[in-house]
């Protein structure tokens, strides 16, 4: 099996796994117990959050540990809504489903939603968000960067219009974080979101990264853990692999462009065998790669891989096992037919540099089974 | 160390933490991909659900897994209120904060909260529950047994009356779960709230069992994942751990036999020293003692009790932090002065029956030299 869907979920890093296997049978105290186990787990998650601090660059107690991204943007969306008067909101229409579908929800809650309009390559339009904010604005979440195209979207721009009219910008950081530098400070953002299983590290763990002074209420509640902004017993096992998981995704950083040589080798391939790529006049994440070629079907050509033993996602893997085609390709004004194409492939640490090769020959044995016009290949 | 305090977490068991160990850095995929490596974490997945299913007697998509107890039990009451017009709402005030806090938030948005009175032995008032329910009650939640006290709350009673008179009957059986029998279909409830850490799974992960064809919303939204009902990349390693650990907390059931033992053999010391038993007299789990000694304040015990290398808790460890005297004992008429004493010590697999002896001499060193009357001991 050849893996190239890191961008769905990754293996946890080998040092990730030994950092936190001691939290399972051994040290495995409630930290909000005070006797001497219990203190044992709260020294350890309070090194697991300053680790997470120092890689964003901030204090320790903004460090929000949640279930994962998918809890950390229902917790930035819902819980800074909360202590607002409902006023408009503005999310892309490119955004993760665990930030589309808070929005719709506050949306029947009296809010206005709002979706900036998204260019072909993949980018939100500055413009047209700026257009919107001369309305009175309370949000604005618009990820870092796309889980499926990899565009990276222009948020410290964000930030500085949201700070202008006085809006809250949360930013989803969930597919960019080990990818390329985030420094919550100089994005300007107000909250960022972050999990553990997109860097190497555990499942169920993430983190909202907030601003000091901000205010928001919990979604879960019934417990004073995380300064009362995330009830429930501290999962430190977890939290400590995402920890070591953080800090290995900064110091691995240059990784990124072994990845981004991969990624390039790949696309030049898909180029030659007529393919379209999406988001490739934007500045992209370096591992991702996203494209189609017309008239062949990508679910049917994902499977054909799949039975060749490569790993290739369709679409965001959360929205894999329906059949409509991704919703970011629409956004972009992609036509149906070619969004139905889209073959997602990510890189990641384990990928060598023949695994492109072998991807590239394997689909275009697959293209030609499938009926695609030889000529041009 | 010797650790008394399984009632606030568990280790993990060595075989949970072995079924759990391939599914970080070997069997990664995203449950949601369709693809081999996706594919095989699914497998894992629908096993787990099987597991826990059998467990308590239901069928597999009866069961949402969760982050934990504290979600699980957000997600009842939130998710069953959701769906209902504001009515009453009848909550124990013995619940746990995870349970009490959600109930005050719905309470805030327009339902009427109602508690049932609770007696001296720890027990909720069936009669007090049932006069209640002559106005019309959307929900109601009991805990099938308690944190601090271990009673048992006679939760088979309240579902049938919550049947008659049209009610939803939550139960947090998270404290009952492994220590006693619990069958889902038996206690008649419509939903029912287990966590991995209490019973030697890992920490970050539970599930809610819910009656079938009923009809809940997810609070964590944003993915289409156990069945729409929690959002979120599901936590495969501790979903399978949180499996075996379940099918052992049965197989183990035998084991709660021992550790009532050691309880008894405690508690016979602590009444020969003068110490007074919270719930004896009533229905509870086999390993909880909960006692205080008049004019002994119960965390100066603990601390001195843990400089001697014991683990036990003043109250349940999500308030521990804080000095206020237990509510469940405020609830259950405890003068504040007898509840300021209150030392839980929760048996667990790896006490054995001289820990019970050592603790006992140790404390009654403690008492002397805290200055009570010795005359009794």
């Amino acid at each position: 099996m050849i893996y190239f869907d890191y961008n769905a979920t990754t293996p946890v890093d080998e040092a990730v796994f030994e950092a936190m296997s001691p939290f399972f049978c051994q040290i495995y105290g409630n930290a909000s117990s005070l006797h001497q186990s219990g203190r044992r787990a709260r020294a350890a998650l309070d090194e697991a959050r300053h680790k997470v601090a120092m890689v964003f660059n901030v204090h320790p107690k903004q460090v929000v540990f949640t279930s994962g991204g998918t809890e950390s943007n229902n917790l930035a969306l819902k819980g800074l809504s909360a202590l607002l008067p409902a006023s408009q909101l503005i999310v892309s229409p490119i955004e993760h489903a665990s930030v589309r579908v808070p929005a719709h929800e506050l949306a029947w809650a009296g809010w206005k939603l709002l979706m900036p309009r998204v260019n072909e390559a993949g980018l939100v339009d500055l413009e047209d968000l700026e257009r919107m904010l001369k309305q009175k604005s309370g949000l604005i979440s618009v990820m870092l960067a796309n889980n499926e195209t990899g565009v990276l979207q222009p948020v410290s721009e964000i930030a500085r219009l949201g700070k202008k009219f006085g809006a809250f910008v949360h930013t989803d950081a969930v597919q960019a974080f080990g990818k390329i530098s985030v420094d919550f400070n100089s994005l300007g953002v107000d909250a960022l979101s972050i999990a553990g299983h997109k860097i190497y590290g555990p499942k169920g763990v993430g983190a909202l990264i907030v601003r000091e002074g901000i205010d928001l209420m919990p979604v879960l509640t019934g417990g004073s853990q995380e300064r009362g902004l995330r009830a429930g017993t501290e999962n430190v096992a977890a939290i400590v692999g995402f920890a070591e998981a953080s800090k290995l995704a900064v110091e691995n950083l240059s990784l990124t462009n072994r990845l981004g040589e991969y990624r390039d080798q790949l696309e030049n391939g898909v180029l030659a065998l007529g393919g379209q790529i999406f988001g490739k006049g934007s500045p992209r994440v370096a591992n991702t790669s996203y494209f189609a070629f017309e008239g062949i079907d990508g679910p049917k050509l994902a499977s054909r891989l799949n039975d060749f033993g490569f790993c290739v996602a369709t679409g965001s893997a959360c929205s894999s096992g329906k059949t409509e085609p991704s919703s970011v390709l629409g956004a972009m004004g992609i036509s149906e037919s070619l969004a139905r194409g889209a073959i997602r492939v990510s890189f990641g640490k384990q990928n060598i540099k023949s695994d492109v090769e072998k991807l590239l020959s394997v689909m275009t044995q697959c293209l030609l089974t499938m009926g695609m016009d030889t000529a041009c290949i």
